[in-house]
């Protein structure tokens, strides 16, 4: 069957009465971005990125995806507890890359004090992009023509959730509302999967809260999950709602903010047997609070490891407070991580073969940049233009925006002494099909050729056994961020306003 | 036991930390006051004013509101069933109040064309302050001689319930977190109420939904409620998650917006047995939607009834949708009503002796300006500068904003033809306890003596008899709203920054 148009041409009229209902909707949830203006009385904020339309998602790919995402908890669980294998993957960028050194230093350091804790919280996000596998990418149906493919792997502070299930549901009440429609080519609200994004995160600290149990140390009298965050941070609305959760469940977990660094080092203390204390400075005079679970969405940055932030990583650490993430389970966001997965049997030393080769059918090859025979051969690749044209160059931890895109890989080699290229690690590069959207963002509204990334949500929460091994106490997926953008841009960044939020509109049938 | 100092005095550091988290809550939910920029992409607006502290009130006052909102329920549900009361109370102002001419036309001409639903929705509010009845306002426990009298009863448009709740969510959430506690000094949580306003509104209007069945016109296919807007509403925030919430109930309620007047006769229609179907612009040629329950929020000001308004609310009117509120229904929020209710016996020709006592002792005095002898008296009392500072002055149908206040009355009235004084009442002015707090909205953050207001939220559902009686089919507490000004400000407006949502801090035991 031919397919119809998509998106369908809308009259002038209802395009433009379709950006004010999602206005409206924006002046209505708190899909917002950081603030623009404050006054002494009001704060101003402004809508994150969206696509005006939902974007075709092949359902059989997206369902592939939610169902490897057990597999890959499992996974990366299994890694945080391996300090062998993280410290052979790493081991080249300790005398370079600072935040690499800062962060295996506190690991040692925390080693050496020896864990009193032995269960961890992960809330991972694994990326994923389709990639066509042949030359159709110019014709109509090229989605149905794609494979599933891993861009990347991330195990801290995952971030977007919270706007990912606010524009899903937006989605979703204009699709109710005929607004997709025109004549006989309608979109089904089935084809739109709901996201509960916000509760799964929320259970997934609640259950870890209940998993620690009643305050250890004499002085305290309650427990309470700590979130760490970046004092000046913008993207306040996508963490806000997690806390608010907690507050809000029928038997409230009570939470509380702390800024990463000196904040740390001010309001808690450890107790002898390293109960992780908290005096909020609001209330010097009552009973501290002992801290059950610490919710890092800070202290992913270099700067942000000076002495103070260095001591304050170190004492949350060596605490019995649940840390999501340990200190390793942090350092298994690293590239160098992901590349070294990519090995021949590495995967096979976490999981089953089954298992393993569900995997790896998601990976593009990952080289390394290093001296190695491997290396030497992804360094040729990467020096001569017609070759690089085909890859990309990351760094070792990005946050986006570091990347560097084919053609400017050479050049950018050139550039930078030889000693660093070890740090970085040459993907393929994924060939994503070419659908069309109109976005609306901060840099406007604009219509024409994108491409999306889908991000799975993982929530899980295990034990270190006596051997190093990992029991797994929950192991869930936690749902799914999905973003567009447009496809002559190489950054997905949700920031800048090029990255928006979407919603993937599931076509074809479920393998 | 003395009371302790409330609202706690908080350092300067504290006091910035709680306007700073109540910004961060203004930026992470929707209790927005219109939109004070756009551009193409994005949309900006203002927080809603809110006290930065709970207010206190009475435990047993709030527990009497409450309870008495049934009987005023039954009371108004009655009374809009009852054409003879209805007249008997505005035919002095047919002559010279265009809106009410234009009501009771409406109402004349539907009625002549014998009305094809028997079944209304209810959805009002019933507003109270706390009257000082001796001389202890200006002592620190003054809420405890205090009574409840009624400022005024709405059947119309009910605004607010909304941003009540959402501003109830906050208090609470600013009180789980201790902000409001200086050591001994507690704000305990189980002093403010829980709200739950919207899933109220949003469960009346489902119900009447259900209670429409089916669709009856052949070319329908679905039955949706139809919200009535000003297409200029700034006030977006307090109506549309009453829409949202019905297409989010687990069985979605369709919900659609349209504008009082000239849209109403552009796309909708009645059929010969005056079913009314709506045919959404952007679904020319899709199937019609039946429409279920008419909610008005548009439609209360003279100026909408040109020809098209007029034309637009009859066939409303007319149509077999279950209307909230019936024209009649609409008839029962002018202060003639209010004010003809208060007279001998009034109540007791729609309730029991019982429930009519508990009705008359929320009344203060309120009195005609017509030509009766009680309205002689009154224009006496209103004329006389001494006299007139303890009453208020109200047009027959006021939004706030048209009141007149007690020493302005003298001279107001002079100011007017004397043929127009009989349009309005004259009520007896509450005298409030003076409390104190910390107000935040569009006009600043303001410290000082303020006022607060309890608005009880009622909805319900009816049948008219074949005699006119009313059979009651839902009759239920739907809320309630809490607001706060400056003492020395006599309007209780939320859109001019005056007026602040607020929660109230219960004390003293139920009675």
């Amino acid at each position: 069957m031919a397919e119809q148009a998509y998106p369908p041409e809308l009259s002038e009229e209802r395009l433009i009465s379709l950006v004010t209902q999602i206005k409206v909707v924006f002046s209505n949830n708190h899909t917002k971005l950081g603030l623009t203006t404050e006054t002494e009385h009001s704060v101003l904020s402004q809508p994150v990125g969206v696509s005006c339309f939902p974007t075709k998602f092949p359902r059989s790919q997206f369902q592939q995806a939610l169902d490897i995402q057990k597999i890959y908890n499992k996974l990366y669980c299994a890694v945080a507890e391996d300090d062998d294998f993280i410290y052979n993957a790493i081991k080249d960028l300790l005398p370079g890359d600072a935040l690499a050194n800062a962060l295996w230093g506190i690991y040692k350091a925390a080693k050496k004090a020896e864990s009193v804790q032995d269960i961890s919280v992960g809330i991972f996000r694994s990326d994923y992009m389709l990639h066509v596998s042949d030359d159709s990418s110019d014709s109509l149906d090229s989605i149905s023509n794609t494979t599933l493919k891993q861009v990347e792997f991330n195990s801290f502070s995952c971030a977007g959730a919270t706007h990912a299930n606010k524009v899903v549901d937006m989605h979703r009440y204009l699709t109710r509302r005929g607004v997709y429609n025109v004549e006989e080519n309608r979109v089904d609200l089935s084809s739109l999967p709901i996201n509960k994004n916000v509760d799964s995160l929320v259970s997934c600290l609640a259950l870890a809260h209940s998993t620690y149990g009643p305050p250890r140390a004499k002085l305290a009298k309650e427990t309470a999950v700590l979130f760490l965050v970046q004092p000046t941070n913008f993207n306040i609305a996508d963490e806000r709602p997690i806390e608010y959760g907690l507050w809000n469940r029928d038997r409230p977990v009570p939470a509380y903010r702390l800024g990463f660094g000196p904040d740390v080092l001010q309001y808690t203390r450890l107790t002898d047997s390293r109960e992780l204390l908290f005096q909020p400075p609001w209330l010097e005079s009552a009973s501290p609070i002992e801290i059950s679970v610490v919710y890092l969405r800070a202290g992913y940055e270099t700067y942000e490891y000076d002495q103070t932030g260095l001591d304050a990583r170190l004492r949350l650490e060596n605490s019995t407070a649940i840390k999501c993430p340990s200190i390793l389970g942090h350092i298994t966001t690293f590239k160098k991580v992901q590349q070294a997965l990519t090995k021949p049997g590495a995967l096979e030393r976490f999981l089953t073969d089954c298992e393993a080769a569900a995997i790896r059918e998601t990976f593009v090859p990952v080289f390394p940049l290093d001296e190695s025979a491997e290396g030497l051969q992804a360094r040729e690749l990467a020096g001569n233009p017609e070759t690089a044209d085909d890859y990309i160059l990351k760094p070792s931890l990005e946050g986006g925006g570091h990347n560097v895109y084919g053609e400017d890989i050479p050049g950018f080699l050139a550039s930078i002494p030889e000693s660093k290229w070890s740090s970085y690690i040459l993907m393929e590069r994924i060939q994503p099909p070419i659908l069309s959207n109109l976005l609306m963002s901060s840099v406007g509204i604009d219509g024409g050729e994108v491409v999306s990334e889908l991000g799975v949500l993982g929530t899980c929460l295990w034990r270190r056994g006596p051997e190093g091994q990992c029991e797994m106490l929950h192991n869930s997926v936690g749902g799914w961020t999905f973003k567009t953008k447009h496809a002559d841009i190489d950054e997905m960044s949700v920031v800048k306003g090029y990255g928006c939020f979407d919603t993937p509109y599931l076509v074809g049938s479920a393998e």
